[in-house]
Order: C-alpha cells, then sequence, then structure tokens
C-alpha cells in the first residue's frame, strides 16, 4: 500500500493519503452516506471497513471496494506524471473549501501550483459557457481569458468544445496560467479531439479531476465537476449560454459561494447569449463587456479597478456656460451678426465678440463676411441621440 | 388677439392660452426667471408685461416679445393644422407634469389623443438611441416599437436618424401609434431627409413641439426636448447608445421621474451598444432582450408580465431520480448488462429492469444483444457548457 510514488512533499499522511484516493474510485464525491461516516472514523478507517465489507459502508461503495484496484489507479498517476493533492497540502487550493463537499482529494497533471492561484489570495478565474458557441462568443472567450492570464489570473475551465477551449487557448497563447478541470480520470481526455489541447494544459498549466483515473466522464459527474470549477475561481464569467445549460448551473453554484459573477452580453437575436441576458436579468451576474471589467469584478478589491469608460472629449467641452448660450444661438444655415446672435441668447454684446472667435479657433463657428454660422455639429446631441 | 382657431375643446380661456402659445416664442422652456414670474402673475399678466417692456421680465424676453409676431406663429399653426394644447385641456398628457419643469403648451399636429397614451392610465413607451445605429440596432428598434404598438403602446421618439426613425418606421408599419417630438417648431421638420416620415407620423400619430412655429431645432432645445421625450413615456427604451450620448441623457431623466428604463444589449464589440451596457453596469436600466419583457417593464402591474422563458424540454425531464440514477451509469461507449449497471448506480436490478426499456422508448438509450448503451446526449450539461 505505498502511494509515495504520487505524493508530493505532503502534510497528509500516506495511509490517510491512500484512503482518499481509494474513495475517489469507489464512492462519488457527492455521497453524503460517506461523508457522514467519514465525519465519525476519519478516511482511514473508513477505508478499511469498506474493504472489509463492513455494512456501516454503502452497499455500492462495498461493492466497487471489492472491485477496484486502488494501486494500479496509483501507478496509472504515476505512469501519466499525476500527483495527488490532499487537503492540507501545501498546493491545496484552499478556495475548494468553501465547498459545503470539497473534493476528498484531486489528481493533478502540470506543473502550476494551484494554492498560488486559488489560494489565500486568490487570482483566478473560471470561465464558463456554450459549447454550441458562436464565433462572437469564441472570440470574446478568447479575447477576455487572454487580458486575464496576462493580469495574472489562471483561467479555470472545463475543457469542453466552445467557449471552454477558446478560454483556455486564450490563455496559452500568451503564456498565461490555465486549469482544466475534468468530469473523467485525468487519463482520459474528454472530448476526445480535445486531446492535445489537454495536453498543452498539462505541460505549462494544470488538469485536474476529483475522481479516480480510469473513471469514466458520467453525466452526473459533469455536473459535480462544475461545481469545482466555480469554487477554484475567484469569480466565474459567463461567456455565451443557453437559457438552459450548465454554465448557468456553475454561475449559481459560483454565487453561492459568495463569488462574483459576470456575463458578456451578445446580440439578442444570438440564442447563445441568452442565458447571459438572463443572468444579468435575475441579478444572478454583473454585465461585463472587456477585461477590465472582469478584472475588477473579480479582482482584488482597488487593485483591479476599470478605469472609467470615456467617449473622446469634443470642442464644446471647452466652453464656459455663456460661450455655450451663445454658441447655441449661432445658426447652422442663414449667417446672422453678433448682435442678433446677442439678443438671441440674451448675453452681452461684448461677449459675443470675444466669444465667437474663440470659438472660431476651436472650429465651431465660422465667419463670412462680418457674419456667423454654427459648423454643423458632430453626431452628438441632436438626436435622441448618441 | 384670437387664439381659437389653434385652441380644441378646451378648458383654458383664451386669454391665457394666447399667452403660453407667446411664450413659447419668446423664452425658451427652462428659463427659471420667467417660471418665476409666472407663479406670481400667471402667464396672462406676464405676457403682458412682456409686451409693456417691463423690468420685471428678464431683458431677453422682453426683446423678443418686441420683436416676435404671435398672431403669425397661431396663424403658422393653423394653416398647418396644428392645435394648441395646454396643461387643463383634455387631451393634455399629464405624464408632462411630473417634470419640474413641464412645457408651457404644446404645438401638436396629427390626430392622436395624447391623454389617451400619456395620460392618467399611460401605454407609451419612449424609444431611444443613437442616429449613428447598426442594421441590428435599427431592425431592433424596429421591431420592438411594432411590438409594442401591437400591444397598444404609443412608440414616442424624437424623429431623428437611426433608432428613432427606425422606431417611428416600426409602429407605423403595423398600424401603431407613434408620437415624434421635434426640438423645432411642428412646421419644421428635422432632420430634413425626415420631412415625409414626420408627415407620415402627423397623419395617424402625433408630431409635436413645445416651441413656436418657426422656432430654430437648436442645441439646448433638443435636450429640453429629450425630457419631454423621457416624460411622455410610461418608460423609456434604449437601443443603442454611444457612451457618452443624448440616449442616455434622455434615460437618465426617465430615471429620475421614477420611469422604468430598459436596454437592448448588443455584441460587445459595437460602440453603438456600449452606451447600453453601460447603462446596465449603473443600474440605470434594466437589460431587455424582447417586447415582452420591455412590456412588462413597462406595462400595467401584472398585465404585461413576460412569460418565463423555457429551453426546449428534454426526454431525461420524464424520468424521476431512480431513473436519473441508472441512465448516468449507462456507458456511452462499451455496453453493459442491467445487473452491472445496477452495481455501479447502487440501485436494485429490479429497478434497473423496468427503467432502462421505459428509457429506450424516449429514445435515451439503446439495447444490443441484452446490453446496454447511452444514446449520446444532446448538447447539454456534458460541457461547463449549454
Amino acid at each position: 500500500m505505498s502511494a509515495t510514488a504520487a505524493a508530493p512533499s505532503a502534510g497528509v499522511a500516506d495511509d490517510e493519503r491512500w484512503a482518499r484516493a481509494a474513495f475517489t474510485r469507489w464512492s462519488e464525491s457527492d455521497d453524503e452516506r460517506v461523508r457522514a461516516l467519514v465525519r465519525d472514523v476519519g478516511w482511514v478507517v473508513a477505508a478499511e471497513l469498506a474493504l472489509a465489507g463492513d455494512p456501516l459502508v454503502p452497499e455500492v461503495v462495498r461493492r466497487r471496494a471489492d472491485r477496484a484496484d486502488v494501486e494500479r489507479d496509483l501507478q496509472l498517476a504515476d505512469a501519466l506524471g499525476a500527483r495527488l493533492l490532499c487537503p492540507g497540502d501545501p498546493q491545496w487550493p484552499v478556495l475548494l473549501d468553501d465547498l459545503a463537499q470539497p473534493p476528498v482529494c484531486l489528481w493533478v497533471r502540470g506543473p502550476l501550483d494551484l494554492a498560488e492561484h486559488a489560494g489565500e489570495q486568490p487570482r483566478s478565474v473560471s470561465v464558463v459557457g456554450a459549447r454550441a458557441s458562436t464565433r462572437y462568443g469564441e472570440q470574446q472567450a478568447s479575447d477576455l481569458a487572454a487580458g486575464l492570464a496576462e493580469r495574472g489570473f489562471a483561467v479555470v475551465s472545463g475543457a469542453a468544445f466552445g467557449i471552454d477551449g477558446a478560454a483556455h487557448r486564450g490563455a496559452l497563447a500568451v503564456g498565461g496560467a490555465t486549469v482544466a478541470v475534468l468530469a473523467g480520470g485525468v487519463d482520459r481526455p474528454y472530448p476526445v479531439a480535445h486531446t492535445r489541447l489537454i495536453s498543452a494544459i498539462a505541460e505549462s498549466g494544470a488538469v485536474l479531476s476529483e475522481v479516480a483515473p480510469g473513471s469514466a466522464p458520467t453525466r452526473p459527474r459533469f455536473l459535480l465537476r462544475n461545481r469545482v470549477i466555480a469554487a477554484l475561481g475567484a469569480g466565474t464569467l459567463v461567456v455565451e449560454a443557453g437559457l438552459r445549460s450548465g454554465s448557468l448551473h456553475t454561475a449559481g453554484v459560483a454565487s453561492r459561494l459568495n463569488r462574483p459573477v459576470g456575463a458578456v452580453p451578445g446580440p439578442v437575436t444570438s440564442m447563445a447569449s441568452a442565458g447571459c441576458h438572463e443572468a444579468v436579468r435575475k441579478g444572478l451576474a454583473q454585465l461585463v463587456t472587456d477585461v477590465d471589467e472582469v478584472a475588477e469584478l473579480v479582482g482584488g478589491y482597488g487593485a483591479d479597478l476599470a478605469p472609467v469608460k470615456r467617449a473622446p472629449s469634443r470642442p464644446e467641452d471647452a466652453l464656459d456656460l455663456l460661450e455655450t448660450q451663445i454658441l447655441s444661438m449661432v445658426p447652422v444655415r442663414r449667417p446672422a451678426d453678433a448682435p442678433s446672435i446677442a439678443v438671441a441668447a440674451g448675453v452681452p454684446l461684448s461677449a459675443v465678440l470675444t466669444g465667437l472667435p474663440r470659438m472660431e479657433l476651436l472650429g465651431l463657428v465660422r465667419r463670412s463676411a462680418g457674419r456667423w454660422r454654427r459648423v454643423p455639429p458632430d453626431d452628438d446631441g441632436a438626436g435622441t441621440g448618441s
């Protein structure tokens, strides 16, 4: 019974490490009966009871314990260069401890130190979204992930088609940190078409799972996996999501963990954005439109404030109140002389005589033959209007 | 001094009617000095003082009173078939009285009864937006306006290029009610290229202004006009707006009048949607994506509730908890027999034996040679993922 091969420098004893690893093969991480037993007797004794066929252990767990080969799982992990991370290990991402049922342990491929990004001072964003994404959504996912990675955030996602893949690729493209959380074992890249992407993530980032190597990515495991994604991010960003979607489920988990959630809007004609819009309407997510706004939402207080958005400044901004009043009375079509402008504006003639030449310099009015007319205003203000 | 030609059946005396009409020529509607004087002496005496050149009247008003020809304004209106509406008139839209400075009176072309849509039981939506709009925005403005008009809302806008025009046209296309509020006189269609559109609005709806016929659409009058648009709608809808835009100004006025404000999202890559997104982020506007949501936001309580958005239902929805558990353990690739599925799912074999044929009918699993496999799930749930 040696798990040392798969163990990093650890604060968790080898027998508990082995027991935790075993339970990732024997039971699903949301099995409340196992959790209750462990609360009573601890992981090591619970594993012994399971192997002994003790009726304290749920029947399904006993049967699996009877058939499963934990040593083989550990060898598989070892062969892959995967390590086992347990709560209490220095690299354990404590963000996961916010979950009601944190993973029993994590199987991890790749060099990324999870504690650095999802530890006490987290700097991570979970990016989730539709597999049936549009080019617009993929572009946004990729651009936002790249921008966040450049700002030092780890980009956490699920390696799925569509938004997930685009997010991972965006982070990888700028040499940033990215984490793929799989629903099956870390030796089973899913989807298969993303095998190369997942390998690339494992080279510089991390590919992890809470189920044992060899485990299949079943439907309930996708839902359980989503809670890990939600917890690993200091915040979650939804980029395109259908109305009933796993992405919104993940966002809901993040929100219940008091993590900020952002959603990227899109055309209302795109069903791929409908879930994002719904999340904003429900107050589940904050609308975000660029990487500054995501960083502000997710990042440290004060450290990542988005710059205030400004439209380009206009020459009119240089005018004082009196001059604005004068300008408003300079006709656009038929030029007027200064005295009639003064009457119309209700200001002293002297103010008009000094003001107009100044406005001429700003390109706001034009003089011809002693009369003045307004240079047609730009697109601002004359409609209801932008 | 006869204003009866331009007066509808009225509750306001002819001399006050004349005086109000005169002040729409002599002063701007936000001139606080005139308002203060009128609070003291009333419109009729204030007009007499202005004509007499009394120093109680602001100098600019006195000068204009000396030069302006109110009779000619009234004749102009008469020739156009325009009428003068004063506060207290049966058709007066009382929504305007929410303004700190309601229009002194309105010059109105067209048959629409404003009190019907902007009266005690308002049913009107102001649609505002960029002149530099995109096809996406114009399509939205037109579709939403048409849908709102079909639901009995009057569509109020400013007849400008872009969103305004699209909104008016959308309402006209379904034979709905629409109101154009002009910054200049009702005899001066602006923009000139919208002369035909404005005429069409005047035929079935209303074209109105708070300034006298013949008045030029100056820049400050556009801002004053925007407050009239904001007040005439029971709510305001922003469809595309730049970051610094008249539309957001109008939305801000509507919000301060406690009117609900909606904003249509769009691609974050479109600067024409940036103001909408900003309004949602600031909490100024509620994100809306279709006519149901706008109607719910603006319409009568309970009368216009948007239907809950639903994704299409899935066959899995027909399963109970036990069956869901069984289904989750049916392999996608290598078929399994019922007993091993029972072990994996931790449920009685009998439940598996009755459950699987039912799932087969639902198209969820497939049997071959006594073994079962899962029909690959649709796009839901297996990503992070929609």
